[in-house]
């Protein structure tokens, strides 16, 4: 076998008279009269190579059997191509290999699609044969990429002192969180292992074993009805410390980030990051992953409306909800037509109708503009900043319903009228977020993250006054819209974790029983630690350029939780079962395809 | 808090005078007359730190209160010890810190155990508070030891162009290995996720798909009864390349093995490695997994004694077994009862008994000496090597058993001689496996390795005469008698395919069936391609010269596949199952501690 000396995608100009041996697939073949030109492909890229019998008889003769995806080893010399044949599209495309001598090293059927960027077919057809979708140079990219960051994201952590240490993936079922896929004990039959969410018990454990900076890329498993850009196994990059401050911890994740982004994209991130407080993320953005490429923020008019001629403002206001608009600059010659169906989308996440004033020729325009007076007409107008040509959108409900709706008007907006720049990337902290939320079904308190969150020291006082008034120590980190990291500071001490399970209403005897030896690993010595994941598929998905979180994993499975190329899940044999100690319960009564439904 | 300026353990004389903030664990605490001394630990080491009332009465009289394991931040001077208080056996023993602030960030309940290297307590109670257990100063080196090893196999093989690819967790069962792990499908009733046994199908369609250079440091999963050196969850560092021929790869490896030993033990490893033909190995050693670091040889005896009156010894030469001796160097002087006890020893790997010849004053003695001729005897001495006071070991028997009983034995007394130099790292590629061997139940080849190993190319003929004389491209790297890593180049060219299936007794057709998608894929463009997987987890236990797996783990299984601190796997409640249909069929008769014995 010819072993190659260079990969084609590397060849340079200078390198114009060395002879060298490639080994790749054939992207394509032509006959010019008698010559042959063949694309040929590997993982770096690709080189046109050249047959002419002048150059070797016998390597023309086998060279005219080939066909596409055929696998080959060439030899031959680099020369400089005609300037009329130049490929200004192609690194190497000023250049050609003359070949002297090659060897078939594979044949290949017809694949079922083309082997190249941009192929507009179905996806299941790619994940079926995904040996063959990755072969295309932009999913060998992303693969590249991917590898790439995990590497940035180790040598990092590495230098700054993080262990890389694995945790189980057999594990112990927790039904508090989401669903757990189980894995039946055949050696303790009845009993199961658990994979894990995510390895938060062993990360804190490893802090109260000494391991003070600990890092892993994690698998995690989630059993939940998968959405478009949920995986059943997803990867994380996670982390946690003993002995820093939240503040700390953000500015040293500050700098990976920007190396991150650096090394792969060359694009320089500013450090510090925004730090935004959720009530203000929520305030000005209507949610609490705000897209920080544009403004177009919400603006809060209870005070102006409260007293209104508009009664469901003010009735809103009067029950403690909000009446708050965003202005969409420009907007104000969409025809009804075009805010009615803004009224539509805004029903989606709550809104019971839309209410809307244009700002035509130095005057608002609208239905409800009559129920104003001046004075409050110009107070609003000012305060949004409206201005001629503009839409003055509102909102009137409670808090939440307020922030979703504006929220995602203020997303759709930015889209339809161009406003978010694709290539910037707007990274913030949303810090502060509240440590409990009350729950009216249950009549009680609830962790927002979860009972070990730690709160503010300031805050601490609340415990016995308002809970709800309690900012945690948590916070996500956010890109363009798109929450792509998350953590919090831990309860460490026994006094403060007292408090906190006393405000969810449990004891601390009550709290030892529902989490077991937690609870008592913490009564030995644990440090003050705290720590944050990232979604490693969501990052490289955002380094790619992507939308779809399946394009940088390698083998995904599909939104109905199947891998179409290994025909995953499947049957089983009833030894199988027999040795588990477990029953299939399920009887089939309609045909395969109605299982689906529950997809 | 007062926040760490330094770490306990990296403190130098050189800093005398410095003023440095500490946060670490009590590792214990001495009372001097009002003077207290309080050994500080973190995950770098040790430091000495005083508090007298001297420096400030409030640290003094906060430290009076503290007992081992609580979590303290100090803040003071480090000054040099007197000489006399010197502590030789501490890289800090010549400083120590006097205390001028501090805060206890946490107390602690007295461990159930001390936290300090070489406890002798049961295994069972460590791994109960694995938490606790981590914190000791050897396993805190084991986990650091553990890190930097994957960082130096991830950093060499990606500077060798290796992309780093995750492969699936939640796959295929492939009943034909090991027992697989199965996860029910929620969404897919009736049906079964497998954890892989290792990435193997995923590597080469990688490979398949123009991956070219893949590694992982895959998490792999094997239900089998465990072992004392395995565990259900195992960790391999997985590697597949195309377009490199065997040498080339090996070679690589033994880059690769240079550096990880130089790296972590600063140990030179030279290189190349010997390349120990499967048929050597099993010859002169008895195993294809050799320890190197000493001699003993086994000796083929059987042309010598072919027609000795010695009529075990004729009969098994006459009958195509083999008669073989290692020459126990000085044990001449061994008792009737040492030698009888050798030979109970050796029963257990098959021998029916052990015949022996002592060298003592110039003559030969044992009960089978005067069976053998002069002639036979000095030829026998002569092959052996045997000198006064050495001692001949038999075994007459088939080829394997000769091999387990002479490489068992040769072993035991290596051991017992003290022949053993623990300070080596004796590596070497066993190569030349065969590629099938001949079932005697089924009446037919089957594949020594998998069906997909590539036979050397000159040993292709053999597969119409003698299938038993081809020689695979499967190679084996052993370290100290452990085979820490193993693969094969794979067949990728459809003839040889068919070969190989033909030899096994079956058409392309029957293996499309049996093998499925893995089949079809190879006829899409295959290229020539090859991988090895090493034992990340014994590497580990080697580099760390530990003889238990479990160290090298920080939340290890029992051998009952038992996580003794998160109490897995667990009974789940009814709801999961019945999401799941599944039902447990096993009904408990007896108590719950009889079923340990199926493990």
């Amino acid at each position: 076998m010819l072993l190659r000396t260079h990969q084609c995608g590397n060849l340079k100009e200078q390198m114009v008279g060395e002879t060298v041996v490639l080994n790749g697939w054939v992207q394509r073949r032509r006959d010019l009269g008698g010559v042959l030109f063949i694309d040929l492909r590997d993982r770096s890229g690709i080189v046109q190579i050249v047959f002419n019998p002048e150059f070797s008889g016998e390597a023309h003769a086998i060279a005219d059997k080939v066909r596409n995806e055929y696998v080959l080893a060439v030899k031959g010399t680099i020369v400089k191509r005609d300037p009329e044949t130049v490929n200004e599209n192609l690194p190497t495309g000023k250049i050609e290999v003359q070949i002297t001598e090659m060897d078939v090293l594979n044949g290949a059927k017809n694949p079922p699609f083309f082997i190249e960027d941009g192929i507009e077919i179905d996806e299941s057809l790619r994940l079926k044969y995904r040996y063959l979708d990755l072969r295309r140079p932009e999913m060998q990219k992303t693969l590249q990429l991917r590898s790439k960051a995990s590497k940035i994201f180790r040598d990092f952590l590495d230098e700054n002192g993080f262990l890389d240490v694995e945790t189980p993936i057999l594990t112990k079922s927790t039904p508090e969180g989401a669903r757990d896929y189980l894995v039946p004990s055949r050696v303790h039959p009845g009993e199961f292992f658990a994979l894990p969410q995510s390895p938060q018990l062993f990360k804190q454990l490893l802090m109260v074993g000494g391991v003070e900076r600990y890092y892993q890329i994690a698998r995690c498993f989630r059993d939940e009805d998968l959405r478009a850009d949920r995986q059943p196994e997803f990867t994380q990059v996670d982390i946690e410390t003993s002995f820093m401050t939240q503040d700390q911890l953000l500015t040293m994740m500050e700098e990976l980030m920007a190396k991150l982004f650096k090394e792969t994209l060359n694009v320089d991130i500013p450090t510090p990051f925004q730090r935004l407080p959720y009530s203000e993320a929520i305030g000005k953005y209507g949610s609490d992953k705000p897209d920080l490429r544009f403004g177009l923020e919400l603006v809060d008019l209870s005070d102006l409306v409260a007293n209104s001629g508009v009664k469901v403002f003010a009735n809103v206001v009067k029950g403690g909800g909000q009446v708050k608009a965003i202005n969409a600059k420009g907007c104000g010659t969409w025809s009804r037509k075009e805010i009615d169906d803004l009224g539509v989308y805004a029903s989606r996440y709550g809104a019971k109708g839309l209410a809307w004033i244009q700002v035509k020729d130095g005057e608002m325009k609208g239905p409800i503009v009559k129920f104003f007076s001046e004075d409050e007409l110009s107070g609003l107008r000012e305060r949004v900043g409206a201005e001629d040509g503009d839409l003055i959108l509102f909102s009137a409900d409670s808090k939440k319903v307020v922030a979703d709706v504006l929220g995602n008007l203020r997303l759709k907006i930015a889209k339809d009228l161009g406003l978010i720049d694709e290539s910037q990337f707007k990274f913030a902290w949303v810090v502060d977020f509240p440590l409990v939320s009350y729950d009216e079904e249950a009549k009680r308190y609830v962790a927002e993250h979860h009972p070990f969150t730690r709160p503010r020291d300031e805050d601490v006082a609340h415990f016995d006054g308002d809970p709800l008034q309690i900012r945690a120590q948590a916070y996500d980190l956010v890109l363009n819209g798109y929450e792509i990291g998350g953590g919090s500071m831990r309860i460490y001490k026994r006094d403060i974790q007292e408090k906190m399970f006393k405000a969810l209403g449990f004891t601390m005897e009550e709290a030892h029983k529902q989490f077991g030896f937690f609870m008592d690993a913490f009564e030995y010595g644990t440090p003050p630690h705290g720590g944050i994941a990232f979604g490693f598929d969501r990052i490289v998905m955002l380094l790619a350029g992507s939308s779809n979180l399946r394009e940088t994993i390698a083998f995904p499975k599909t939104a109905n939780a199947t891998d179409l190329m290994v025909d995953a899940p499947s049957e089983v044999n009833t030894k199988q079962l027999r040795e588990l100690y477990i029953d299939v319960t399920y009887k089939p009564e309609k045909d395969k395809d109605s299982d689906q439904e529950q997809a």
